[in-house]
């Protein structure tokens, strides 16, 4: 076994979700990560923990959501996420394009059905990471070893010195009362934050971590934002998405290709056509696109933002927090012609933040 | 997919399990079985059912027994069965000697931690099965093609006609004090079963089924046997296999291959030194051994006894039911110089049953 995945098991054991005697831990990967499975079990094993191995198949998944009519919340599931302390889930299967053929409509009442399924796992300890395939290679471009050296790099980066980088941006938007963002001639979007928490993601919930993230304001967003980078739902790539809001809600939209899919997303839920996050990247480990949000939306020049749930810990006391069965993460290219204001002073310009050299 | 996998996952969920809307399904296949979980799925998903696709992988169960000291109930496991309907377990995995580098006693000891767990399972509607891999293939000694047939044949037996086939044999054990049991020299075995309920097996919670059994009473069993077919337990081969009984208990034991593995085994608990099941094999499609209990334990010219835990549904009010993490069924090759004797009368001579012609 390639030593670099008892390495990867590690951070995740150790730094993202410190896995200890005792805790009741789900592990959910798709077979073609059946090797990281197995170093988390060993893992598990030395520390008294007791894993449950579940098959993260889309092949199934997609058999069950095409032949399915309508879907139940399933109370087995639910029961087993009550009793869980620690969920790591890793992507990696064969084909990103497996859900391709899933009606969104059918892909929108199968996450309503499993709303709470979703919340119980999100108040574990959890990690979503990623185990390099030739599938997620080729989505990113790349050989498969290129990808393999790409994806162990961006996990075993030193979290303690990132997460003191990151603690510059903690900063500035924990005081700050209302964000503007602005990028070329389309996007100039700005949103109330005073009264939310802004966390500092350094590789535990995901793995890469590398942003800073909050929650808007929920009826607080205006303005336009177009989307550079595509994103990958249900199997599909969306392109080219551009949502327009008022008082906080997303009043049109388009999409340069499937635009459906995106229309189908927003109508998910009443939430669904709220932002729930808005969060900046600030990895500079990860130097390329490769079509994968976990990797995308932590790079040094971009911001995203989540239409959907938002989540707890970002919503302070005062404020609503946005519920919905979907969190869709979207991007913003920053590195050109691009600034992020905070109360009206840029913090950030062409991509470089105003903490570092070259500002 | 080959079209015998679906119709594999239709008996299943028809014939032996009956799959309906709203039931909680959890599917526990090894990664090879894909196929079979991705049929399952449609399935639940035509019905409105609700599956959980777990991962049957032996080497992630190796690598957690190697690594642990101690093994503790998984109190999430343990909820999800306690809101399950319907379990499906097929084996199948890439290497069927997976677990011959874990120890014994650690078997042991994970298994009486998951009592528990395996009490649950059982009591709901669940079918064991097998998915043909290249490995089972190679156990049986036969080609992947060739194992296919023979495993898709079984499974798609006649259910109907089988049953009343084995209904004969019911109604004489039912009936029945005592049976004895010999065969060559070396067997010589007598049990009661007064008071005991006998079990047609056509197909439900064994796919293929093929059987009638029942329980011995617990402290009846008197005399030695030898198992003529060879068992697989643990990733390892026991071979040979010799026990004495004495007032229902194991006294003594010896094999050819493996002895170690075998004392373990009977070391587990107080109740793995008693038998829990007499099985009565009736099955003429299954005519070779594979080296497979599933399939080899029903063919027609056998007999199979299991150290360990007894059925409930098998054991009568007025008897005690053995309990114990172990259930291991071993084999007597009844097809030369051998009876079963039912108080006192013959029913069974050389394999032939007294209901069929050459009797």
């Amino acid at each position: 076994m390639d030593p670099r995945i008892r390495e990867h098991a590690e951070i995740i054991a150790n730094h993202s979700t410190e896995i200890e005697s005792g805790d009741n831990v789900v592990i959910q990967l798709p077979s073609q990560a059946e090797d990281l499975a197995v170093a988390l079990h060993e893992i598990c094993g030395e520390r008294g923990a007791n894993p449950l191995f579940i098959n993260y198949s889309d092949r199934a998944d997609r058999a069950f959501k095409r032949a399915a009519d309508d879907f139940e919340e399933p109370g087995h599931e639910l029961a087993l996420y009550e009793e869980t302390d620690v969920f790591v889930i890793a992507r990696g299967g064969p084909n990103v394009s497996e859900g391709a053929d899933v009606d969104a409509d059918t892909n929108a009442a199968y996450n309503r059905a499993r709303e709470e399924v979703k919340r119980e796992r999100l108040e574990k300890t959890w990690c979503l990471t990623q185990f390099p395939t030739p599938a997620h290679a080729q989505l990113a471009g790349m050989s498969t070893e290129a990808y393999e050296n790409f994806v162990y790099d961006a996990v075993t980066l030193d979290w303690d010195a990132q997460r003191e980088f990151q603690a510059n941006m903690v900063e500035i938007l924990d005081d700050a009362d209302e964000v503007r963002i602005v990028s070329g001639e389309e996007t100039d979007v700005t949103m109330a934050v005073a009264g939310n928490e802004t966390l500092n993601d350094y590789g535990e919930a995901n793995l890469p971590g590398g942003e800073v993230f909050t929650a808007p304001v929920k009826d607080s967003v205006e303005g336009e934002v177009y989307f550079d980078l595509p994103l990958y739902r249900y199997g599909r790539q969306i392109e080219g998405a551009r949502l327009r809001f008022e008082d906080g809600q997303v009043v049109s939209h388009s999409a340069e290709r499937n635009e459906e899919l995106l229309g189908s997303i927003l109508d998910t839920d009443e939430g669904s056509r709220y932002l729930g996050e808005l969060g900046i990247g600030m990895n500079r480990a990860i130097d390329t696109f490769t079509n994968n949000m976990l990797f995308d939306e932590k790079m040094g020049d971009t911001v995203h933002m989540a239409v959907g749930s938002a989540y707890g810990e970002t919503v302070g006391e005062e404020n609503e927090q946005n519920e919905s069965a979907e969190h869709v993460d979207m991007i913003v290219d920053m590195s050109e012609d691009s600034r992020i204001e905070v109360d009206g002073e840029v913090v950030q310009r062409n991509g470089t933040f105003v903490f570092e050299d070259g500002f």
